[in-house]
């Protein structure tokens, strides 16, 4: 076995422990990650609260991991020690599905395994990023380019993946007008994504709190949403709109502000059902639609554009004692975008 | 003025009346095709009967002609008198639009003027195809290759590129996995132009009554949804849905029928909203889409590929004395499957 110091969630909700926790040794295709920085996702929070079904505890959470590569199994040929590396949400699948061979491993009909709250194949329970080291399969760590800080790229692994799969899949580019609701987390790295991508990007926000940092983050416009004139300013005038709010929204005026054949992506999950007109598709060709990460080879591409483009995810640096505390101000909605632990913090 | 005999709904439910019409004399760029055939659509029937909101009457409805040219005006250089051409939905648009220029002239920002209970941009009151002639912009119309009847044609016009549209959007292509929900004028369509396309389709449909048909129409599965456990039987499996049918489903099953990153698209108008989990869409990154017409020159490319694939609407012929009652046959989902007008038998 290989052991590591981690983060641990003793049990639901409860504050995080630093234990020392095992991982299998390496089989031939596995490498030995050295983390370097754990960023933390909306999603840890509910899995470690026990917000979204029965968990796994003890849990060590993280699935958005940077690191190097510290050994490798005798089978590796893609990394080497020494790469700069990353994990995202899965560390395995099956291989061999229609969805795994197109590289879309999150829909593997097996069941993608997830990175942490999960169970490989072998039953083994899995454990995430907050940790010192982590063992995962090669064919589910990236390389994390040169030009990118592993702090800042440790959200890339599911942050950045998650809004780059719907803006690539909509066909976000040059000419595109998209609109991003919410500047968190996901909405934060929207806005660069989309403006790297060449469109030209408003920012939907409740307040005008975030307009100045929506323009720093690359939108050209912005547009206050709690007055409801603003929203019928802007009818019929984007192509995309990335919906990263986790709340209920008007979902029939949101649609009205898409233009003709334009498409509605969701990468949150509102509490209640949508209630579509069915003419509010029909009539202008619209779509209301879903996204949900996204696979290995669109994260591989979407790290290599990051690095062309200067882009990683905008960051506050942790301690690894400031877990508890940081749950809360991200829940607060308090963090400016994204919170990514320090593992060598890790004592 | 060019005057032809028509049939003409004096109000609204009223039955058709034979009548003399009038039509603008032939501007630069007009044409006058003598029609030899129009579909019955049943958005006919909804706006001859008031069902969609006010209408102008006297009002001569059809937009699914096929004719030929029999004069042409000044300017027109895209028809010649004696070709063969179609009309459907559309007869004017601003031309200058970015709609207009990429060809999506239904979504036309100043307004696309519709074929019949509609007013050009000059007021003048528009009449549609059940009439023995009518005058449109040489832009408007559209050839009929050598190889498809103009009564089989007809229906293209409206029906054929409904179906067309979302099946190209959506890339359906050899390989695909189609569904398609009813199989009435719409969906008997879809069936033919998605095999044609190289899909392998299933028709969704309430009872047995339909089987043998889907299979002569092109589909290679068919499915009774009467049955709960039918539908359940066909989760993750399809990567298009085309839903023709206007009546109220029940939309999260149906979205749970589609493989992962499949899309639910909406030809029809049901009547209630759709009550759509997020998750419904999130988890799997789908798409609840809606579709309206298409363009002229994808008209054009659907009326080649027919022509290139043998495929044409499966109709019943009628003449105009008998449109009253085929109103209420198509209400009724009593025809197989699009009722052409013969235009010859108007007196």
């Amino acid at each position: 076995m290989t052991t590591t110091r981690a983060l641990v969630a003793p049990s639901a909700g409860a504050p995080f422990e630093t234990r020392t926790v095992e991982h299998r040794e390496l089989r031939d295709d596995d490498i030995l990650i050295d983390i370097a920085f754990a960023g933390i996702c909306h999603s840890d929070i509910h899995q470690v609260r026990e917000e979204w079904g029965p968990a796994i505890f003890p849990m060590v959470p993280g699935h958005e991991i940077a690191g190097t590569v510290a050994a490798v199994g005798a089978g590796v040929t893609g990394h080497q020690v020494g790469d700069r590396v990353g994990v995202g949400c899965m560390v395995d699948s099956c291989g061999e599905c229609e969805y795994c061979k197109d590289g879309e491993e999150q829909f593997c009909t097996k069941g993608a395994v997830m990175t942490y709250n999960g169970r490989g194949y072998d039953g083994e329970e899995t454990k995430g990023g907050y940790a010192k080291r982590v063992v995962v399969s090669e064919r589910f760590a990236v390389r994390i380019p040169e030009g990118i800080g592993l702090d800042e790229a440790a959200p890339l692994l599911c942050a950045g993946i998650t809004t780059w799969t719907p803006l690539r899949r909509y066909g976000v580019g040059p000419g595109s007008k998209v609109a991003v609701v919410g500047l968190g987390g996901l909405g934060h790295m929207a806005v660069k994504l989309a403006a790297a991508l060449g469109a030209d990007v408003t920012v939907l926000s409740r307040t005008e709190a975030k307009r100045e940092d929506a323009r720093e983050l690359g939108a050209t416009s912005y547009a206050a949403t709690g007055d409801p004139a603003v929203l019928k300013g802007l009818r019929n005038s984007f192509d995309v709109i990335v919906n990263t709010v986790s709340a209920d929204l008007p979902i029939r005026t949101y649609l009205g502000l898409l233009k003709p054949m334009g498409t509605l992506v969701n990468v949150g999950l509102p509490p209640s059902a949508f209630e579509v007109p069915p003419g509010a598709l029909v009539g202008g060709s619209r779509a209301l639609a879903g996204s949900n990460i996204g696979g290995i080879p669109a994260t591989q591409e979407m790290l290599d554009f990051c690095a062309e483009h200067g882009i990683g995810a905008t960051i506050e640096t942790i301690s690894a004692d400031e877990v508890d505390a940081a749950y809360d101000r991200v829940v607060a909605g308090d963090v400016h975008y994204r919170v990514v632990i320090d593992t060598s913090t890790l004592s």
